[in-house]
């Protein structure tokens, strides 16, 4: 097997991480200020760099969101280091015992938290993700290798020019972040496939990239960030109170993965639910992709299509299917979920339960909009991913997402009987 | 891409874990106790079945502690039973609250413990594992897809009939627990595919199948079982305690993988420490592969080879190496250990911590021998693996090992501001 081309950085990341396991919470935070200090002594540079990757963007004919995610201000850099401070302030995991007992063997054991040592990041043409992933990293205690997307290469070295002289300023390696800096597709499959020197893989993007993980990755990845998200209005549901959570899920902020996708109405209610909040959803800009039975209560509405209720819309589109009862929509849900977030709308208790017990997706709610789903929202404080799989972390990653534990045994020269 | 052939196995365990979803702790009691009685039950078949197995293993060539494995007998059924019975008694760790929380935002916030939902386990040839996992695995509320080794087939079908009318008893499908029932190799690599249908894998087994999941696996994995474990005596250690420790830890049981492979000797000690325990190591019939520091004090050792010190001997084999002090002793574990147990032999306070500080294994280890890492030492009460990676769970996974959480958000009718 010829060599991976990354190997230099995984090996230097490495020994970074060996680095960083000798840090105390204060010289984290020491590191956090100083990367936040540089970015502002860097500000000129980096907005020169970014300036250029909106120009060769535009040249290309990227639009609206796109551009508009790939552009950093004085006040976009600010907020990046409004967030900075606040990750300084949150509680440091890593340290921490989970449990301890002392065992009737003799040892004394406990679990202990402690990084997961190099985190591979993939992730979109988003500047401000490359600061935001390398200060949840640091704080953790990990080394990461980043892989932005193509057209924030320049804002991303400039980025790393100013993380870099904050690491040396503390006497730390720069090996603690590094970037993989080409825009060669091949190294991304590379990052997969260096096991020996990566620990947890997290790409962000859609369903091409994940599928890449899936079928290349030889390293644990973590997956998340498609948000295919449901609402079920059940029989029992207060109705003149649906209206308000259909109407934030879907609208508030259409192009996030927290976004409602297909709203399931119980056929119970759904002449009493359907053209009212239809008319609403109409009138807020929504386009309706109706069932059959919906298409009965909603005549401006569109037929489904095939697909359409696997579909991740990312914009003002609204499956919407009724359902003969709780049953037939947990079977819906299980059918078409990504495992983002999923909720009923019931005043029924058993109802509730029912669903919470038999919708296993990372977040699941009663009588609450899909939009919470989120770090912040959360209490995490800033998230590196929305994971949507079962094994590690789910939902919002913050810090504790970014560790793992080993068990510790104490004993006084104690064998085994 | 043609279906994969085992879609209707994958099929039927995903359909039987919610049914799993629906059972309380007493009713998973009840079908583990239903396990056991019908084990009784079918004692004569399986004790044939596997008299047939151990026939067609001798005549292929299987020998000592292989055919040990394969054996069953009245005595180990009863064992098997019993160990049921520990399980039954085991907390079910399923619908814990790990944490609640009201938000700012209006939600009351929890993080509730559920089943992964479907296991794929590839195990070796001992049919003993077939009743451990199908018992944690139901425990846990989650389907179970075997895969043991080839030898074990028919014992495997017969344990299987008895499980299977243990789930029909309590109105189960026979779906939560099936047997790949063929031999063919090419099924392992259906399985680790099977990414929609399985949602964690555990191959136990040797590198090469561990090597073969990294590279076809497109589902979560959790790999171990492989121990290249160390122990470093320290400068600072009681001289007069190390021996039994390190004679405990090689030679108690040296076909495991939390036997003993390497021991590495600070200099400033060696020459106290070598000569005797190198003897006590000798009587107890080891043979010493020693680096050119340690030859010199071990006359009767072997020079180490090139790949001696990466070598999980599973036999009466220790490595031995001379280091200059802790921070040797700490790069030779961080490049050469399988990061499943390693242990620091010393009464040196900051020793000690510098060493659990930087040595990140599934288990480290102050003046303990590696020998307890094990899920029944550990107060886990029975272990489906022992992980070394850093993903999920690592070091002997028990019942938690197989469960993951959700958050649970609840409203009134609350929406994102």
């Amino acid at each position: 097997m010829s060599q991976n081309p990354l190997l230099a950085l995984g090996e230097a990341a490495r020994e970074a991480s060996y680095q960083l396991l000798g840090l105390s919470a204060p010289q984290k935070q020491a590191l956090l200020s100083a990367i936040s200090t540089a970015l502002g002594q860097h500000q000129d540079a980096i907005l020169a760099a970014n300036a250029e990757d909106m120009a060769a963007a535009e040249a290309a004919g990227l639009q609206g969101a796109m551009l508009d995610r790939l552009l950093l201000t004085p006040e976009r850099l600010d907020a990046i280091r409004a967030d900075i401070d606040t990750v300084i302030a949150l509680p440091d995991p890593v340290g921490e015992a989970i449990d301890s007992r002392l065992l009737d063997n003799g040892l004394r054991l406990s679990r202990r938290r402690i990084p997961l040592g190099v985190l591979g990041v993939i992730y979109e043409a988003r500047p401000n993700v490359t600061v935001d992933v390398s200060v949840l990293a640091l704080k953790t205690g990990n080394a990461a290798i980043l892989r932005g997307g193509k057209e924030t290469l320049r804002s991303n070295r400039a980025l790393l020019a100013a993380i870099h002289q904050a690491l040396e300023s503390q006497g730390l390696a720069k090996g603690a972040i590094q970037l993989i800096d080409s825009p060669d597709r091949a190294l991304v499959t590379a990052l997969m496939q260096m096991d020996s020197h990566v620990d947890m893989l997290i790409p962000r993007g859609g369903a091409g990239l994940h599928r890449l993980c899936r079928e290349q990755a030889r390293i644990p990845v973590i997956t998340g960030g498609i948000g295919v998200c449901h609402l079920f209005v059940d029989r029992h549901a207060d109705l003149s109170r649906v209206n308000e959570v259909v109407l934030n899920a879907k609208v508030q902020r259409p192009t996030v993965c927290n976004a409602l996708e297909t709203l399931l109405v119980d056929q119970a209610v759904a002449e009493q639910v359907l053209p009212v909040l239809g008319q609403q959803l109409r009138e807020a800009g929504v386009e309706l992709r109706a069932c059959p039975r919906a298409l009965v209560l909603l005549p401006e509405a569109i037929p489904a299509g095939a697909d359409d209720f696997d579909q991740e819309w990312l914009a003002l589109v609204l499956g919407v299917k009724v359902v003969d009862d709780l049953d037939a929509a947990i079977a819906h849900i299980r059918h078409h979920s990504s495992e983002h977030s999923d909720g009923i709308l019931t005043d029924d208790i058993a109802s509730a339960e029912r669903f919470l017990n038999a919708i296993n997706s990372a977040a699941v709610y009663v009588n609450a909009s899909t939009r919470f789903t989120d770090g912040s929202q959360f209490g995490l404080g800033a998230e590196v991913a929305v994971s949507t799989q079962k094994l590690h972390a789910r939902g919002p990653m913050g810090l504790e997402a970014l560790t793992t534990y080993k068990w510790v045994g104490q004993g006084d020269y104690t064998v085994r009987g």
